[in-house]
């Protein structure tokens, strides 16, 4: 089966070796061509123009942004390009709103379009080893499933609906998100009585909150350790806003995400735009004059 | 050792069987002498006052609150009848500035002060697989950690000071509540673009947040199981607005604590004083204009 | 001078009544004809197209929001219609990126941009009370000042750059709501200890707060009027929403406007989206199980 | 008529001076005795302690805190010293709870509870133009109401219930308290975009805030001036969580409230203990990485 894949950052070149160690012909393309060489010696095809990518069977696509995604897919011409019977997967993080619109926009031109964001960071990418939420027509699904496989560590069918893959992928940054400021916040309150983050964070990890998520994210906080970012902090606001987009649309109201948002907005006023997201659990600290 | 025990609320009396089990003399007093009469068939004498569990080597205490510790054991007179080396522990959530008024009044009287506040809910306690939380003079711990060990599945040690114990079991409910709130906020969030809150969890708890505490709530939620209560609404309230008063009295605020906070009186104005305080997720689908 | 005038609702009919007593010529359109058939009785040109009101020497504009702006002015040709020296004159609450964006593009084609967003609600507006921000080029705004009189009560500069105007009528509109949530929670707080809200607003609006905003508002409140509406919630909805993304743009945390804006939601949730803006205010009643 | 008065600070300093030169013979009683002396040096007799001042006909309180006056008043043994039919004008912002409280042990004793809280700020206070917000037994504030015009502009009656002027005093500061937030946030939104505070005040402040309050603190915040204090931040801090408090007493949730006392709390922990509470908002711009 010949395969598309376009946006080589972090995610997407280490999804994109895996499905090339698993057989796959691959063309890709990235915006700056470093990235896209680095494949091409692991035996892909770099190609000029995102429409390259669209002479294929599948397309992967992780890129950035809504926004991005208009410009190199929906508004390049790229789809003019398209083979009969393409099906579009898209990795990436993107609007509820967003992935309505291209899931309709493809269907009229008779492209399916799976959505099949991921749970993980790139180390988890690089190892293979993605959660993939997954939601579009069964056929489409069944169809595609084989290549998610080559870089997941499990599937999870969300229905027919594309775009409840979205909601799912922003609900659970959101979660995590939230779950960043509660570690800041109630660390901050510890360290005011002399206990340290670190002592506090064995307690939760041990017991009640012995999660992959608070173990990661409690070890980056009380070392303070925000760069190199996995996942920069503007980034997370950006989820946090698609999420209070998909409330606002549906008339849910989403306190704690707006919490989040101007905490996020806070930390980038004080310059951690190159800071990993967990540093939103810095703020917790500036704003009761103490340091982690 | 002879110990005394008040306070044979659900929590206490699965504490007082464990010891009990484990062969120590035990006077036990409550205020409904019913739950006194009950491990009293088990073994152990019940007495008429406080005062009489205070004849001891070692009280444990389990009640309510700063008042009602306050009008049972400080100004009782139940200290009057302190054997001499007697160490209290403090099994209780409580301020943290009760625990540090009462740990010195004790320490005038010759009286030991541990606070080992307990991670666990009732059937946890039966169970006698509590997380104790300790902290205190090292000898007095060290004194008591052997009956600690009769009902606890882990003990954490957390220095000299007793208040440290009780800043780390309200940073603990503090982040039980928060994840509460987070479930809440997610799932009606899901559920307004269809897809069913048990769903959102599956995902949640099967990757990034495989967590006890999250598998246990997002259970309730899913299923709005908030009757028969383990922990009440109430009871929440009280601790979030405890977390809140420690962070004032050492400038940190906790705004994702005010927001829990509010929430869960609006919850209590809608009628939910005798909920399980999961039902906290309930006001996210409530102000959507969804139900669960 | 010949004047152009498009979008002619309950502030643009106002307005444009009052150009048209100064003996002005005007040339309207509006969406539905009903409104621009009213204006011709009383001396108005109606044109079919937008584009017809572009053949003038100032256009002035009262349209709902930045799409409906794009749609009906930016991309529908217009602009092509346009006489040299045009100004165009935008009276909309528009956000602050558009009044950049529309500003930029029109001077591109050598047609002066004003911003003259307004204070009132339409009665003041028929009154023609209104007050004026306005902000642009000095000779464009010399010009147009004597048509801005003719339906103002005061005028107010800020400066060459137009989105300052913007900028400021967001910050009122925010303030303004603000104070309905102010108003709410007051009121609130003092019904349920038996103070009647209006006993509460005569304390403030006769001492502190005697201002026009707060004796209008407090007697729609107190009185429970929110039909017909003045200004509908979903308008106040989208100007929070508005100065939420001109923070977030500049990296300014506004956590008020973020609670406004989850209250806003949280009423059209709740069935209100008809209502006037002041019906926000009722949120804090049923949050508290009351009613005003 | 014979006055007690204790309480001397700024604000009972400035009363009772009104008193005096009402022709009213005074007993004072401060903490510190240097303010006595002032006013003895008017024409008061300084009494030695609290009690003295309770040989009188009517006692004024203007004492800081609910603490303050338990200890001072109420367990200090000066109520057993009251003449018959002594009536206690309560002049300081105190809680509801305690407004309760004291209203019926004063009520067991035969002594008379009248609460009187004022709005105003020192100067106000000397030039005797203070608005009084009173409540009590219709007979008790007859007698004392034209003691009260001695000092006010006008006074507001609020019914047979004291607590009832505790209320609308708390509600009026919360209002106060949300100005300035409100102030701050619109003010760091403009600057950001170049518009001066004191430019977006004078639109605010010139039209739909044309209020006392409005006037006071904008300039207050466009001048950064806060110090000296006229009322300090904690003051401030301590009303919004008297409101909280009276909130939670009966289910009424405060949200806006709440960002309130998060916002104090930071600014104590910025070192603004010292500053006027207008300098909450500066917090909106310190946020925002900027200065007023």
């Amino acid at each position: 089966m010949q395969i598309g894949f376009v946006g080589l950052g972090h995610m997407g070149s280490g999804i994109a070796a895996h499905l090339l160690r698993n057989g796959h012909s691959l063309k890709v393309w990235n915006r700056s061509a470093a990235a896209a060489r680095t494949l091409a010696d692991q035996g892909a095809e770099a190609v000029d123009r995102p429409a390259g990518a669209f002479d294929a069977d599948v397309v992967f696509c992780m890129l950035a942004s809504d926004e991005v995604i208009d410009a190199v897919v929906l508004n390049s011409g790229a789809l003019d390009q398209a083979r009969a019977g393409l099906i579009f997967v898209n990795l990436a993080t993107v609007s509820v709103a967003f992935a309505r619109r291209a899931a309709a926009t493809m269907g009229e031109r008779g492209i399916g379009y799976v959505a099949a964001p991921v749970l993980g960071r790139p180390d988890v990418a690089a190892a293979g080893a993605l959660n993939v939420l997954c939601a579009g027509a069964p056929e489409a699904v069944a169809r595609v499933r084989p290549l998610l496989e080559s870089f997941a560590k499990a599937i999870w069918p969300l229905g027919d609906e594309p775009y409840r893959a979205n909601v799912v992928k922003l609900a659970c940054n959101f979660a995590l998100a939230s779950m960043i400021e509660t570690l800041g916040e109630a660390a901050a309150l510890a360290k005011a009585y002399g206990v340290a983050p670190a002592d506090l964070f064995a307690v939760m990890t041990g017991t009640l909150f012995a999660a992959p998520a608070y173990k990661t994210y409690s070890a980056l906080i009380a070392g303070a350790e925000f760069s190199p970012a996995a996942f920069k902090l503007p980034l997370g606001l950006k989820d946090v806003r698609l999420s209070l987009a998909a409330g606002e649309a549906e008339n849910v109201p989403l306190p704690l995400a707006s919490l989040l948002r101007d905490h996020f907005i806070e930390a980038i006023a004080h310059g951690d735009q190159d800071k990993d997201w967990s540093a939103l659990a810095e703020g917790a600290f500036r704003r009761s004059g103490q340091r982690i």
